[in-house]
């Protein structure tokens, strides 16, 4: 299961807006369909968006556009995830020939990433395994980071089950999670984001993974938006939480979780489920997309390297395969 | 606003289910109807059930049936809520004759007791009040309990804004909370479920009301799935959390939380939205419609009475206006 194509002439998306009911591909042939793309959440995750951000200065200068304006607009897309701004970063020290060939070669690294993090992870799962967002094959090149350990744990034959919260306001859980796991028999069952607590105190939750967009020096993490209160939960509960994390999404720049950019999204977003309104069409509506876990909360970072905790080590894999 | 009426020779309700976007009321002439109303959440929220289903008894004897086997159908329509046991308990000890006119009496006496929650209540709120699910007119005979106490507050001038759960599955917050908010005035935001916590961080939050469906003279409180999450949450960042609590809503026969039947309901409520498919269509789910939230959590049960904290009172008000 994948989710980005480069097409010689073209990068393809699936719309993962309209999954699991739909699989439609859509085509881009600039970095502005690629930036518009990434703003509507027809590709997400934060690896998935730094692969199509790649391409998408691909596109430009294969477009002869401005590469600095170009690689400005797709990094405003979306302001949480540090991925992306990486990326950029990265394809910046290449000459114009090389950006399609190096964009290439995050896409395949990342796969290899998702496996080094599913097979460093794998071995801290066992029995009920709680999950938020959509971290799989489809946020990612392929495999995943917090679903890719659970993946990798169901193909080692582990005992495993998986409980997703659907992850109100996009769904990524009912929609993509739910749809991955069905795909590929991994035992799950979707619950509700208010049932997270009456599960955890059911004790049928032997480990919560979640995915993250961005992580300070000090271990503070920006995920999805309900990953906070899921720590809070699972430490509340005596669960272990931890943070399937490739280097990447590491932010040196960064020492603690105030200064990641929270971004805040369309009210619309809260006030409809897939186009069709839930709510009164004019009540207001605070949609922040993502919230920040304290570092205290977290039981280790699941990386490439291997499981990481507190303080961080000061190597950061390019995502070569070890 | 409200959403309970009796019509000489039908009771009507007004379908819940399809607000805010349609105001439709549907005619009930037998028990029968009425305890599939009930099961089929056209009415919901403990006291309205209660309601309901009293005048669903008048309605079986009306039509010549076993008053017996009409009661026990009511009762086992939904077996959470301890009110809708109450009040046919109640009615059990009067005549045929009598029976609509104690039903009537009931209905009248829901709202006096919920002015008075309202009352003892409002002094407890200033600033941001969180709040789950839909505890206002439409889930009793009018003015609400936890929603009544922020009306009150609200209705006295006092500074107040709600933040809303929206409350999924069944969205009772985003349609009917938001609903009679916009309606009359309450300054409100809406929010999904997982932001609850992300939302207390700020600061923002002075105080959590929800209603309840079944207390246990220990003070465990069973209300809507979600409340035990928000209550531990707010603990969490020392927000006080109160429970609007009409003194029918204890059960003395219950001693602890463990005791109180957990109501599951039917997967296609996760699965989809107002109809909508939302998931793949053969995920498993759980579907508990109720938590039990542990007395030490709770700081105050806002009853017609007063705030009452443990050991409860001995006393019960059977709504007598005071």
């Amino acid at each position: 299961m994948h989710s980005i194509e480069w097409n010689d002439t073209h990068l393809s998306l699936l719309d993962q807006r309209k999954l699991p009911h739909q699989s439609d591909w859509i085509h881009l042939k600039t970095h502005y369909e690629v930036s518009q793309a990434i703003k509507d959440m027809v590709v997400r995750g934060a690896p998935a968006i730094a692969i199509a951000g790649s391409y998408g200065l691909a596109l430009a200068i294969k477009n002869g556009e401005d590469r600095t304006q170009a690689a400005q607009t797709l990094f405003q897309a979306r302001p949480t995830a540090v991925n992306l701004q990486w990326a950029l970063e990265r394809l910046s020290l290449v000459t114009d020939s090389e950006v399609l060939n190096e964009a290439k070669r995050i896409h395949q690294e990342d796969l290899a990433l998702n496996q080094n993090i599913g097979s460093h992870g794998a071995p801290l799962l066992n029995g009920g395994i709680l999950t938020i967002c959509n971290t799989g094959s489809l946020a990612t090149s392929g495999h995943g980071t917090a679903l890719g350990m659970i993946r990798s744990a169901h193909q080692n034959g582990q005992d495993i089950h998986v409980y997703i919260l659907e992850t109100r306001p996009y769904l990524q859980g009912a929609r993509l999670t739910a749809y991955e796991c069905m795909e590929e028999d991994i035992p799950s069952t979707l619950i509700t984001d208010g049932m997270a607590g009456a599960l955890l105190k059911t004790g049928r939750v032997q480990a919560a993974v979640a995915g993250c967009d961005r992580v300070a020096m000090n271990g503070d993490t920006a995920n999805k938006i309900g990953t906070y209160q899921l720590a809070q939960l699972c430490h509340l509960h005596q669960v272990p939480f931890y943070i399937a994390m490739p280097t990447t999404t590491l932010d040196r720049e960064c020492s603690s979780g105030t200064e990641i950019p929270i971004e805040e999204r369309p009210p619309q977003e809260v006030r409809s489920v897939q186009g069709n309104l839930i709510a009164p069409h004019n009540i207001p509506v605070w949609n922040p997309s993502f919230d920040v876990t304290p570092a205290h909360l977290i039981s280790g970072w699941v990386t490439e390297l291997g499981i990481w905790n507190l303080p961080f080590p000061s190597q950061t894999s390019t995502g070569q395969k070890d």
